[in-house]
């Protein structure tokens, strides 16, 4: 792998076994519960995953597969099951829901110390508002963890970001401003010249949209480190990268590799989050 | 009044009348009350205008005054009791607290439907993360009131807001956001030089911080609106305003008035969710 590419794989293999190890010396066998009602490849993909590194680091998957058409009130009662089940230290909803079901109201019903996705209003509010997250969406999550891995002081610094998604990019903003950091908020509709200067003068750039190849190697300056957030569009359930990735890595900056190793590391802030909600629960 | 100046009184005084005339309409007597447990000369201002406005419109107004040593568990049970009582329709904690009492736990415990400052997560929630605000908070209501007034669409325009406080500043972003806007996120720390060179190519700057005449007329455009949210702080309970407004105004551009009139604008925001408030706790 070319020095300038994150090594993302290293950095989830690392905290895989750091997880691991703790779980191992704990004692404990965490367990948690992905409930999977819309089942597209996507989704398919990403519970494989969670499963996968569950398993490596000893956790205890359970997946909860529901046909497509059950209603908001059924599922709302397994939510309270989990709720109460004092086996179950952490689950997830996977995203998105058909359309019957108000994801919202789902949401504001997962118990606050099972949220291990971080979605809860109260979690959110911890998070976005008071810069004290107990449980932080796992893509913003990995992202300061690259800042973290990479010991980069964010303050002062320049941050472009590209987007504007609930999930990722709202919790994100504030976690970047909670450092001290100077944000250029830039979405698909901001004129590409003005967004051209302020990437290149930029010393982060952090793109999630849909739009493919929108960051050009032009678009920025040698030192600029790229964060692209490889993200799946509802409707097509296509694969969007962001980020010219061929002609940006021949420049001398860092960049986020192509798939899969960042949506490992999405993974990876999942099973720390599942760690945290077991040690949660079980110290008074 | 200078042509330049934006009429904070008339909006404000245009919404005074508007919510009188629907509450003799509708034949209704609201109810609100004020939590006043830190009796500061700041907080008690604030909740004199909230009582002149309150009665203005015809809302009843009750001041509940505690000692500053009452203890955050008694706190709790006046919450509670207002939570329940039926003939309060919104009330509000004027903030800050004394010390020993942590403010966070008693916003969590406002009721969300009574929650007329609208700091409960739940309702932050829904203003920050889903963008379809049930309250929010009273002054990045007005500022989007003073754009809604002035007919300014935000789509395309490039906005510098300096700040960074939880209250003000995160939800007035993402509620910048949500209308597609493209935002410079400054704060106090961030390099003067790039500041000047942003908020000089800027639509419009709004301004809340501590640090009195930060922005000086030369970092502006002729066209560039300012609002200047006037601030006190709370270790000094100071008034401060950030903008040079003496020589601003010399320029063609809008800009916020000095004080009272910004802050008759959040009152108003206030007694508008006084009526939302009735409204949904009175409607199936």
């Amino acid at each position: 792998m070319k020095k300038n590419i994150i090594n993302c794989k290293k950095i989830a293999k690392n905290i895989y076994n750091e997880i691991k190890t703790e779980i191992k010396e704990l004692k404990i066998k965490p367990t948690i519960v992905a409930i999977l009602v819309w089942n597209n490849e996507s989704s398919k993909t990403y519970i494989k995953q969670k499963e996968k590194w569950a398993k490596y680091t000893n956790i205890k998957f359970i997946l909860k597969h529901f046909k497509e058409k059950i209603s908001e009130k059924e599922l709302l009662k397994e939510i309270i099951k989990l709720n109460n089940d004092k086996n179950v230290n952490g689950y997830i909803v996977q995203l998105p829901l058909p359309k019957h079901i108000n994801d919202k109201n789902i949401i504001k019903n997962i118990s606050q110390l099972k949220d291990i996705d971080g979605f809860h209003p109260i979690n959110q509010w911890h998070t976005v508002i008071w810069s004290n997250p107990i449980f932080t969406p796992c893509t913003p999550k990995w992202i300061m963890e690259i800042f973290k891995e990479k010991k980069i002081n964010l303050k002062w610094k320049i941050i472009t970001v590209i987007g504007r998604s609930n999930i990722v990019w709202k919790p994100l903003i504030n976690l970047l401003i909670n450092k001290w950091a100077t944000i250029i908020a830039c979405n698909c509709d901001t004129n590409q010249e003005y967004m051209k200067k302020r990437t290149k003068e930029s010393d982060i750039v952090i793109v999630a949209t849909w739009v493919t190849n929108l960051l050009k190697a032009d678009m920025i300056n040698k030192k600029t480190i790229v964060i692209d957030v490889w993200i799946t569009k509802k409707e097509d359930w296509k694969l969007y990268w962001d980020a010219d990735f061929e002609n940006i890595v021949k420049k001398w900056n860092l960049i986020t590799p192509v798939p899969w190793w960042v949506w490992q590391l999405t993974v990876a802030m999942l099973i720390k989050n599942v760690l945290k909600a077991y040690k949660m629960q079980n110290t008074k």
